[in-house]
């Protein structure tokens, strides 16, 4: 078995944590100050989060919401979680992506919507970018 | 002022509800069974959730999670919030998209590093659905 990357992270990636979270800049970033927000405990699905945990995850996001905000003055975020291989959760430990968003960084704002594309035709984001 | 959409929503829209949170099927779906899981209070941002809000939303995202795998059996999902309007937020009142994902829906596995291009070039979702 593979050891997990996040459970073996150097000291020194981590950029704010609390007793249950820790956070680190995502390696790839989609914008500048993609962050990860990661519970300590190995686990790899969202839904198996205790509420203790959620909460302390939650407060490490503003946390690193406040960081980022100082430091890269974003309009806007994307947060979530991808659960399982085939919704694109490459790393089998819980980690919140929080992805900084600026004006214009897309051509149309661009939600979670992208993901993948829709079964409805939906232009939504696009009329709002007008 | 536009009157906010999900405070004046009818009764039979709601799927299922707790004391703070109650959930939707969105109006135009990425995949079967797309929900929104929503604060009965309005406020735009997922920041400004407080603790007990976030608790009860989760708790309702674990009951969706639960009608949705019965019902649409999915392989994985999606969750998470937009902020601002330059992140793809439509609509100002706080909503989690819980997207069921089913393998094979889209030609990469995709997920949230989806909603704009990456700045860095990003092959981990890919390598991993070959």
């Amino acid at each position: 078995m593979q050891e997990c990357l996040f459970c073996n992270l150097p000291r020194e990636a981590v950029i704010a944590e609390n007793e249950l979270a820790f956070a680190i800049f995502d390696k790839y970033p989609v914008n500048p100050g993609h962050t990860l927000v990661i519970p300590k405990r190995h686990f790899a699905s969202f839904f198996e989060a205790t509420e203790e945990e959620i909460v302390a995850l939650y407060r490490l996001l503003h946390e690193v919401k406040k960081l980022l905000d100082e430091r890269y003055h974003p309009d806007g975020y994307n947060v979530g979680v991808n659960v399982g291989k085939c919704a694109g959760q490459v790393i089998m430990h819980l980690h919140f992506h929080v992805i900084p968003r600026f004006e214009g960084d897309a051509p149309r704002p661009g939600g979670l919507r992208r993901v993948k594309d829709p079964i409805t035709p939906w232009e939504g984001e696009g009329e709002k970018s007008k």
